[in-house]
């Protein structure tokens, strides 16, 4: 839990007819600037691609993870550095001379990573969305291992427990094992930090499964096709165009996961099912 | 309920050992692009404001509600008419010759109301909001009044309940019944629906209270201010950037409202304790 994630403040406890003035902690919310810098050696140039509100901590991943799940960049590889100047603000410095996408910057001027599909001009271009042209990976998992998630994202999710206010998005590994974590205000931001993460740490998610806390929407899924993530699994339900795009891309998508119970909406090949009672 | 708010899927239900093909329904989400119409007579032109994600239904009461929580319009006098040219857009005309904002169109442009802080330009500016330069009402409520709140909403969540992935806004008169009730996808678009179909129905709001199923978020609080709501109550957690926007613009913001309690994190003045067992 980052220390700033949350914040102590006075209020009144109603329960019944008793009243009573509390000390407790919610979850901080605080404007955070998007800045990229890019350019030659001589010739640098820093354009603003995004305000979006945020729970501190984590800038650097979640700069760069939106970075790169909206398209702009492609990998580490072509970060120079990422740096803060002032308070909120967080610029990533690309690498000399690369060549960049102009028309995703300008698609995602303006854009924030809470709502994911604001600065596209155009209706038709939200669905055009370019996941890495990996062919996603073919792996089986056991319906059990699901069953165990919401478990595990509960014992891990230490905010969560204490302001009650927090979107978490985790990544879970082959074995069961919770590789990561990150929480925030705002849903997509939490999974902007954990893709960030991984991209900064090199560390390859294509056989792992997302565990999102709460509903999946449109631009989550999206976010996980950029990120070659092949299996994502959601405490809460689907949107019908986030199981329309979780079809089109090959990702396995399950909702609903609670109390031993799922639904699969697409993908079914990747879960194996053990009927040893029948 | 909408009738084309929720959609029905193949999906595979697994529980414990067993699994089954069954139907069921998602809730929709597509995007909506939301223009405005305005200019003289002679000289009309179109801007495109905002791409939203959406449930179906009041678009209308949706992009009236937008435009007004986001400072572009003022009022329903301002509106001449508003239609939709194809499926999932709509445009609002304004009538002739009125004197726009256009900073704040500029500021606008590209934003949405899944997240209500893309689009401004500058950290500094999100706090710029102008509510309607009312004095809030002062009335007050018993503690009671919000015990009955949990429940009066899932009575009439429909969609809610079906789904169960809908974010709802209610707008609660004094008397503690249910006058309007909005849902989507987007927490946001539920109050602009809610607060879009007040202005088109001249419905005063002043001595309301603003029920929201979810967590009370910084865009939420604004935009109530920007409606002139005094009090606002919500299931789930406030942010910390919520309670201080609510307590600068002398909202009563309530959160953590279900089994019998809540808090009251601003505004306590509004709300009349019965204390008669002590």
């Amino acid at each position: 839990m980052h220390m700033n994630s949350s914040k102590r403040i006075r209020l009144t406890k109603i329960e019944g007819e008793q009243s009573e003035t509390i000390y407790d902690i919610v979850a901080t919310e605080e404007p955070l600037e998007i800045s990229l810098a890019y350019g030659t050696e001589n010739g640098r140039q820093t354009r603003r691609v995004s305000v979006t509100m945020r729970t501190l901590g984590f800038d650097e991943e979640l700069a760069v993870g939106f970075l790169f799940t909206e398209g702009i960049i492609s990998g580490k590889q072509q970060i120079q550095k990422v740096h803060s100047r002032a308070e909120n603000t967080i610029c990533v410095e690309l690498i000399d001379n690369l060549e960049l996408n102009l028309s995703a910057l300008d698609r995602n001027f303006y854009t924030t990573s809470s709502c994911g599909v604001c600065g596209k001009s155009s209706i038709d271009s939200i669905r055009i969305v370019s996941p890495q042209n990996k062919n996603l990976q073919d792996f089986t998992l056991q319906q059990d291992f699901f069953f165990s998630l919401p478990e595990k994202l509960r014992a891990v999710q230490d905010v969560f427990r204490t302001t009650g206010g927090l979107h978490a998005s985790a990544l879970i590994g082959k074995d069961g094992h919770v590789i990561l974590m990150r929480e925030d205000v705002g849903r997509h931001n939490a999974l902007d930090k954990l893709i960030g993460a991984c991209l900064l740490q090199s560390y390859a998610l294509s056989d792992c499964t997302l565990l999102l806390s709460g509903r999946a929407s449109f631009e989550l899924i999206q976010k996980a096709a950029m990120a070659g993530i092949a299996i994502v699994a959601a405490i809460g339900a689907p949107s019908s165009l986030a199981v329309e795009l979780a079809e089109e891309f090959g990702i396995t998508l399950v909702g609903f996961l609670k109390n031993g119970r799922f639904n699969i909406y697409t993908g079914q090949e990747r879960i194996k099912m053990t009927n040893f009672g029948q």
